[in-house]
C-alpha cells in the first residue's frame, strides 16, 4: 500500500530475468514508494530462465509466462490482471509487447530508447491504446529533484535567454572488446539488438533527453562525429555532436563509453544571459547555480531556496542525506502511479512520454545521418 | 517477495505517525529489497493520529493500535502476527516497546540511541528475548558500502597500525532557537525525552559508532566540552571530544548542529601508519584511500578494487549511478532478514547491536560527565 | 640575480602601460625565478601615458621610450642595451615589433596569439632573425608541472593511443554588452585590433594549444560553429568545434566568454585505450590519472610519480603548497632565460615557438572559414 | 623598482643556504612584487657553504657573510647597507640574529615560530630596536586574499556572534622515521632545534595563528593531547587540542605530520550565529560563506562580492587564474615594504608582530604543558 493510502497498482513485467541489470531497477523503483505489486512476468524469451526468475522473485507459478504474447492475453482476461507492465527488454524487444499490452488496454512503462528504430517509434505512436491505457518512457535522470529544480528555474526566466547547453555523458566500461558472454555489452554492440546508435542510443540519448527536458528548447538540427574506436565494434562507442535550438541557443553533446576514469558521468550545463546551472549524476543532490556577477551558489535537493510542489514533492529526506539514482526512477514510477489512479495532474508535463520517445529516435537517426554525410547539419524534422 | 525469493516478514511499527521523519525512513528501508511487509502498527501515543496514520499507510482497520503494549499481545496472539517490529519512536520510548515486543518474541529493530538512559539499555541489555528475538540497532551509516569496505581494508592491515581517528558531524538546523511545532527539533532538544544529550545523542553517537565499526578499536576514554550555543537550550548542540584508543590511537570527535552551511557533513578519517582512508556521508559513493606515498586513489562503490562478497553484497547497481542514505538503510533491513531467516551468518558481526546500544550510552554518558568535570578525561567502563 | 648564479638579462617591454592586464603578468613572471631586469620599455603608444607608465615602473629616463621603433634602434646600439623584449600589445600590434626587435638582434618573448592574421604570422615567421635572436610565444598554460606531466604520461604510453580528447575554456565576463572604457573588453572584441576571432583568438587557441602540447597528436581538420550572443558584438563569444587529429583521435573544443558561473574554466580531458588524464586550471595543482580498470588517482604538483626532470625542474615548493598562473607563466621567463644563456637544451621542444603561433592562426582561421561555411570540416593545411 | 615606483629595498638573508627550503622561499616573496633586492647573506653557519650559497644567488663576494654578527655590524656601516633582513635559520637561531639586527637598526622579517622558547620571545619583545627598525613574523597564510576576506567578513558581523572555530594542518611527510640526511626532518623533530613543540610549533602554530587572525577572539585557554607516533621521535607529530575564547566561542585544533594522504592540509571552518566560512589552503582562491538559511556560496579570490580595499589590494590577477602560496608569502613582503617606506598605515594591523609571536609561543607551551598534565585545561596567560 503507498504511503498515501492509495491501494498498490498490479504490475506484471516483461525481461528483467536473474542477471539482467534494468530490469532489477524497475522493480526496486517500482517498489521504494509502495505503489505497485509485482504480480506477473515473462521476465525472459527462454522458458526456462523466464521460470526461475519468476520463481526466485516470487511470482505465482500461474503467473510466470514464457511469452509476452500470453501474458498479455491471460492477464488481460483476469479480474484481477495486472493493470501496468513494465518492458525492460533490449531495445529491439520494445516495440511489440508495448503494442501488446497497451492494445490490451495495459499500461506500459517502457525503457529507453523506446524502440530500436525510428519506423517502430512511429508505428507504436500511432498505436490506439485500449481503455486509455497510458504509456511512460523511463529517461529516469528526470526524476532526479534537482533536474526538476532546473527545469523550474529556466521556466522562471532565472537564467534568462538561454544561449549554451553543454551535455555530456562519458563511461569507460566499453573501452575494451568485449565478450559475448557480457549480458549487457554484447546487446548494447550489436546493431540487431540496439538498433542503429551504439553509445548514442544507449546514453547520448539520456543526455539529449536531460537538455530538452531542463531547458524545454526545441532542437533544430544537429552536426555529428559518430566513431567505433574500439576494433570490430560495429556501433559507436563515442559520440561528438554540434547541436542548435530554435531561437539561437547553441549545444554540443558527448557521450563515450570509453572515456577511462567516468563510470556515469553525466552532467548538463545550461547558461543563459542572466545565469547559469551545472549539475552532475554522480553526485546528484548539488547544483550549481550563478546568477551575472553574484558568487556560485550550490544548491542542495531539498535545500534553501528550493522550487514549488512540483519539484519538491518527490524530495523523501532531508537535504544532506542524499537521495540516489534509485529514488529518481521510483519518482518516475510513482509518479505514473498518481497518474494511472487519475490524481496525477501535477506530473502530466513532466513524465518522458511517446513523443520524447519518437523525438529521441529522430535524434539517434538524425545523427547517425550526419555523421554518415561528414558531419552535414541535419534536422530532426527532415529525417 | 524479497528478489531472492523468500517470503516477506511480517513487520509492525511502533511511532511513525503522520509528519514523523524517521518512521517514514524505516518503512522505505523496509522495502526497497522486498523483505518485509508491513501489516501492523501502533504509530502514535494519540488515538486520532494512530488511526488516521495507520490508514494513510493501507494497514487493515484491526491491525491499527492505539497503544503498542495492544499491538504486542494481540499480534503475539495471531498466527499470521508480525515478526518483526521497527521502534521509531522518541528515545525515552525506546526502551519499554523494545521490552514488550522482544519478551513476546518478536524481532525488534530499534532507531538509535538505544534508550535514553545508560540505566535502561543496560536492563534492556539483560533482557531475556522469547523464542530467541534477534535486534537491530538502526545505526544505519553502517549500511554504506564504503563504510563496509573501509572497515575491510582496515582489518586486513591495509592502513597498517592506526594512529589517528577524525569523526565529525556538522549539521546547522539548530542554529537558531526552536519553536514547539517543529515536531523534530522539540524532541531532540528535551531532556525528558531525548535524555542528558542533545547534540551529543541525536548525531555525535552516529560519528562515534562509525569510527567505532571502521577501525574495531575499543575505546579508553573521553574528554569533553560539550556546549549550549543557542540562549535557553537545554541539551548540548555543539561537542567537542578528545578520544583514547586502546593500543594507542588518538582521536578527536566534532558534531554540532549549529555550524551554519552543514547539512548533515557526517565524515571519518583514519589514518594508520601505512594508509589513510577518509568518507563523507554527504557524497557517499566515494572514498579516499591512500597508501604512504603513493597518489591519493578514489575508491567508488561498487568499483574497482571492492572488498570482498561481505561488503559488496549490498551494492545494488553499478559504480557511478548513487546509492544513498535509503539503500545504506535498507541494506541494514535486508541483512537483518537474512538472518531472521536464519541464512544471515555473513553479517552477524556486521549489524549493530544490543551491545553497541550500550556502548553508545557510555560514550554519552562518559561525555556529559568529562563535561562536566571540565574536561577530566573519563573512561567508558567507569559509567 | 638568478638563483642558479647566472646574470640577469637585460629587458624591455613593448605595452604593458597602466592598467594594463597582461603587461604586469609579463613583468612579475620575469621577476620570480630572478632570471630578467626590466631597464627599457615603450608601454603605450600614448606618450604621456608611456611616460608615466615607465616612470612608476622605475625605469631611467632615457630608456623610458614613445615608439618601439625608436626603442629597438637606441637599444640595439647601446653596450648595456636589452637582450630581449616582451610584446604584451593588443594582437594587432604584435607583428611590427617583433619584426622589428627580431631584426634588432633582440629575443622576444611575444604575448599570443601571436598576430591578427594568418598572414602576418607567416611573415614573421619568414624573417631572418639577426644574431640568432629567438623567439618565446607565452601559450602560459604550457608552463604549468601538471601540463608538463600531462605530457609526459602520453608520451610514455601510459594512456595508449589517444582516442578522445576534450577541450574547453569557459568564462563569463562578457556575458553583458562592454563599454568602451573596458580596457580589456574592447580590444578583444574589436576585430580590427583582435583579428578574425573574438573568443576563439582570446581563450580558444589557448585550449587547443594545451591539447595539442600534451597529446602531440597533428590536428588534421575541424568542423566549427561560432556564435556572436551579445547583441551588436562584432566577433564570436562562444566557439563550439569538433576535431580529428591524425591517426584518428577525435576531440571537441568549447570555448565561451558568456558562461555565466566560469571564471577561467579551462580544463583538458585526454583519452586513450589505456588510460585518462583530467586536469582544469583553476586547481591546477591536482590531476586525475586512471588507468582503465584501476581507481582514479589524484596526482598532485611534485607529488608521488611525478615525472622526470624536465616536468619538475619548474616545481618550485612542495607538493600541497599550492602554484598558481604566475609561476607557470615565471616557467616559460626562466626557461627561455636558460635557452637564450645557452643552457636551456632541455626545454627547447617545450617552449611555444613560432610555429605553434603559426599553427594557433591557422586554427583560428580554419575555424572562421568552417562556420561560415556550415561547419564544412576543413583542414588546418588548406588555409 | 616596485609596481609603484618606489625604490627597492636593499635586503639581506640569514639561513637559506643551498637546499634549504624556506630560504629560497623568502627570496622569491621578496622578489614577486619588485620591492626588495638582495644585496647581502650569512646564508649558512658553515662557512664554505655560506660562500658557495652566496655566489649561487649572485651576492658580491664582500657581501657574503660567515657569521649574522658580521653581516649585521658590516652593513650597518655600510652607506649602502642592507635596511632590512630576512631570518630563515631553524627557530633555535632566530632569536639572536633579530636581535642583533634589531639593535643595528636595520628591520626584520624572521621566519615563525619567532624563536624555539617562550622566555626568548618575550626577551626579544623587550628589545628596544635602534632607529625604529620594525619586526615581521612571516605567518605567511594571513597573506592569502581570501583569509583577509574572511576577517572583514567576521568584522563586519556577517556571522554574527563566532560560537565554533575548527582549524586543522594535517600532513604527512613525517609518517616514518626520518633519517639525519633529511635536511627538513631531522631539525624539526630536534628538541634542541625546535624547541618543546614538533607539530605544534611547526604547523599548529599556523593553525592557531590562522584562526585567531580570522576571528580576532582573544584565546582563553586550551586543552591537549600531544602524542609522538614514530617510535623513538622526541617531539609530537600529532596534536589533538581544545580551545575556549574569550566570549564564548570554542574550538578544535588538529595539527598532524602522520595523516597519510594529506600534503598541506590547513584548513580553517568558523561558525556564528548568522553564518559560516570554510577555507583550505590547498585549493586558497576558493571559500565557502553561508549565511543562515540561504545556500552556500562559492567566495572567489577578487571575484564578486569582494571586500574593500585592505583585502583585494593584493590581489594581482584576475579570479579565475589561481594565484598561490608563494603571492600570499610575498604580500607580508611587499606590505612590509610600505610600511618601512612609511606609507603602510593601512596594514599596520594585518602583518603579523611581535606580539603574535609571543602569543604563539604561549600557545605551544601551554599546550604542552596541557598534555603532560593530562588534558587540564591551562591559560595562555599563565604561561
Amino acid at each position: 500500500m503507498a504511503e498515501n493510502g492509495a491501494k498498490r497498482i498490479r504490475l506484471g513485467m516483461v525481461g528483467g530475468g536473474t542477471g539482467a541489470f534494468i530490469g532489477y531497477v524497475h522493480r526496486v523503483a517500482s517498489r521504494i514508494d509502495g505503489d505497485y505489486e509485482l504480480v506477473a512476468g515473462a521476465l525472459s524469451s527462454r522458458p526456462d530462465v523466464a521460470k526461475e526468475s519468476g520463481r526466485n522473485i516470487g511470482l505465482a507459478e500461474d503467473r510466470i509466462y514464457t511469452s509476452y504474447e500470453d501474458m498479455a492475453r491471460a492477464e488481460a482476461a483476469r479480474p484481477d490482471g495486472i493493470e501496468a507492465v513494465s518492458i525492460v527488454t533490449p531495445n529491439h524487444m520494445h516495440y511489440s509487447p508495448a503494442k501488446a499490452f497497451l492494445e490490451a488496454g495495459i499500461h506500459v512503462i517502457c525503457d529507453k530508447p523506446i524502440t530500436s528504430t525510428l519506423e517502430d517509434a512511429r508505428k507504436l505512436a500511432a498505436i490506439k491504446p485500449a481503455n486509455g491505457a497510458k504509456f511512460l518512457l523511463t529517461h529516469n535522470y528526470t526524476g532526479y529533484p534537482l533536474i526538476r529544480q532546473a527545469r523550474e528555474l529556466v521556466a522562471s526566466g532565472a537564467l534568462g535567454k538561454i544561449r549554451v547547453i553543454q551535455a555530456e555523458y562519458p563511461q569507460d566500461w566499453l573501452t575494451e572488446a568485449t565478450t559475448d558472454d557480457n549480458k549487457q555489452a554484447s546487446w548494447r554492440t550489436d546493431p540487431a539488438r540496439s538498433g542503429a546508435g551504439g553509445a548514442i542510443g544507449d546514453i547520448g540519448t539520456h543526455a539529449y533527453n536531460l537538455a530538452r527536458f531542463v531547458t524545454g528548447l526545441k532542437t533544430q538540427a544537429v552536426s555529428a562525429d559518430l566513431t567505433s574506436f574500439v576494433p570490430g565494434r560495429q556501433l559507436d562507442d563515442n559520440v561528438h555532436i554540434l547541436l542548435r535550438f530554435e531561437g539561437g541557443a547553441k549545444g554540443m553533446l558527448w557521450a563515450s563509453q570509453v572515456a577511462v576514469g567516468n563510470e556515469n558521468g553525466l552532467q548538463l550545463r545550461v547558461y543563459g544571459d542572466k545565469g547559469g546551472l551545472e549539475w552532475r549524476q554522480d553526485n546528484p543532490n548539488y547544483m550549481w547555480f550563478t546568477e551575472f556577477g553574484k558568487p556560485r551558489q550550490l544548491l542542495t535537493r531539498g535545500g534553501a531556496i528550493s522550487g514549488n510542489a512540483v519539484s519538491t514533492m518527490n524530495v523523501r529526506i532531508p537535504s544532506g542525506h542524499p537521495e540516489g539514482y534509485l529514488e529518481a526512477f521510483a519518482t518516475l514510477y510513482s509518479q505514473f502511479a498518481a497518474i494511472i489512479r487519475g490524481d496525477g495532474a501535477a506530473y502530466e508535463g513532466l513524465l518522458p512520454t511517446m513523443a520524447d520517445g519518437v523525438e529521441g529516435m529522430q535524434f539517434i537517426v538524425a545523427s547517425v545521418q550526419s555523421s554518415q554525410n561528414d558531419g552535414k547539419w541535419t534536422r530532426l524534422s527532415d529525417v
